[in-house]
């Protein structure tokens, strides 16, 4: 039995709970200061409020004052925290944890450089601890929903990081009859492919607003425009990995996460009100104002083409749905699929 | 104005109406055997009872003894047969068609041969015509159900087929502003990665059902189990349109296809029954009887696979999901998805 510090009590690094507890180790749960309210539920009664389940009973919550305490034995540091959470994660809970612990982040995402190159949440938290830093830092790529999780559905995810040897033994830790572990080392690969989901899951969606601001809400199912959208958006994200330099056959990691994340969820639903017809200043507010996951990475991911644009090392017009999907969030611009452009000659 | 003649009243050779008359084209539509009532249906009010929609204004109903009529003065012939009508197409209506009229089909599916080849059906055709033929045969591929085409939603699709020339004319005949149309001359490609949809969509389909049998049917919805079987199915269409020698970016036409076939028809629903528990003879029994397409390919791409194995040209370990949904319809094995052989080591 080990201990396993979750740092981060959000719905994604609790439900990181079953897998952990069903293998027998014991689990700290530690909250963010966001999530105070979470471990006071969670000491009061077991229950997470947000994933509506009763944690199991390998658990043992602890707020974020307690971090210390939390970490004392711990085998493993599984990182929960979302990609708003990462600069934090690195500066006040990295520091704390000896080069021999590894950890492992669910949290999904890219930074782009001002030179139009992706960064990894691993490499970035690396850069930021200074060049010195031997943490072994993993990641988490592959469709997963906390929910289902913690329902213990059957769910398919990669490990990926640098060391095979610790990759073996991470899921070695986690791996259950429900929760299936692939493994890589092409980070860069892994974690492009499931944060450009995000950016596509949107792209998607637009579809669904479409057709309801023809038909009205809730009167028809229509695939063929979410298919289409959808094709399209696999033919970006791969060019996007191999732009990147990594490798291209881990879009099937971001395709079933794209796949995944389109039936539900905040992203979802702003694709809808966008494709209804809404601005994206109107569709905000009607999501009174949170910050998206979605909208944040579309933003860097188009900056980051838009530089390399200028150095002629791509086109642009070889991503027009992500073109388009930006120029709607940041230039408030109406939805107008660019059909045409999907179009292709290949002959 | 051309004149159109589609052979096949079903849905999707009727829905080809829509495109077609939207660019001013007269319309044959003529009927097989098996579509005598339709016809009847259409001659008496305009009303496809298939489709329950009103066929276009241009459409002009003819009975099968009525097909050299229907062919008079026409400038492109669409084959509208499900795949179970290639060889009669090939037999009763090619002969009739001479060598300047260019044929579309919207046929999808894959023979697989002796030695373990695959073969798509324009190349079937053509042997079966005879090496003197010069017909040229091209074929559609892509997400496209026949009620959204109807309906004139926005639907990308790509035409296939030997000569850039005649492909570019078929676009320009049938484009309009929802019927988008891409062009490959990758025959090979377009229709494995489409023909391969039908078999997948019943390998994610197993995972609806899979989730029934647990909570009940109707309870809830989950797709992290979906999502797995979906991305490891990308990855197996991927490897078997390598294996053709195609060109494996054509996966997307495969991959938006798949989309779409997994919400509805009767592949989910044979799927669903599967996942559910029922063994396959019981499950065809609820759909009384009828044989499907994705049964069919299932069957065909599974004798290629073992075929190509044993000359050791392929390994049969890269294909667990189809080799098992070709043991669940042809061993009548239960549904037992590997999950084990669907986690991968790339370190």
């Amino acid at each position: 039995m080990s201990i396993i510090t979750i740092v981060g009590a959000g719905m994604m690094g609790s439900a990181m709970s079953y897998p952990a507890c069903d293998n027998g180790h014991q689990v700290h749960l530690v909250g963010t200061h966001l999530d105070e309210e979470i471990i006071d539920h969670v000491k009061d009664n077991g229950i997470h409020p947000k994933l509506q389940r009763k944690l199991p009973e390998c658990i043992k919550p602890y707020h974020i004052a307690e971090l210390e305490e939390a970490l004392k034995g711990a085998d493993l540091v599984i990182g929960g925290v979302s990609s708003f959470g990462v600069d934090w994660f690195a500066e006040k809970v990295l520091p704390l944890i000896p080069d021999t612990l590894p950890v492992l982040s669910v949290t999904k995402g890219l930074l782009d450089q001002p030179d139009g190159q992706l960064l990894t949440f691993p490499e970035a938290m690396r850069r930021k601890l200074g060049g010195s830093c031997s943490l072994s830092l993993n990641a988490i790529g592959g469709p997963c929903t906390s929910y289902e999780l913690a329902d213990r559905r059957h769910t398919s995810v990669v490990f990926c990081g640098d060391n095979p040897d610790i990759l073996r033994k991470l899921k070695s830790m986690l791996e259950t009859s429900y929760y299936h572990i692939s493994l890589s080392t092409d980070v860069m690969g892994v974690e492009c492919a499931v944060a450009l989901k995000n950016a596509y899951a949107l792209v998607v969606s637009l579809a669904v607003g479409l057709v309801e601001a023809q038909d009205g809400i809730g009167c028809t199912q229509a695939y063929n425009p979410q298919a289409a959208l959808f094709g399209q958006s696999l033919r970006e994200m791969k060019r996007i990995i191999k732009m990147a330099g990594a490798k291209e056959d881990n879009l099937v990691y971001g395709a079933g996460d794209l796949y995944v994340t389109i039936f539900g969820g905040r992203t979802r639903k702003l694709g809808t009100l966008l494709g209804r017809g809404l601005r994206f200043d109107c569709a905000m507010a009607e999501l009174e104002g949170i910050t998206l996951e979605s909208v944040v990475i579309t933003t860097r991911i188009a900056r980051a083409l838009r530089k390399r644009a200028q150095d002629r090392s791509i086109s642009l017009s070889d991503f027009p749905l992500l073109m388009h999907i930006d120029d709607v969030i940041n230039n408030n611009m109406p939805v107008a699929i660019p059909w045409k452009s999907i179009e292709f000659e290949d002959i």
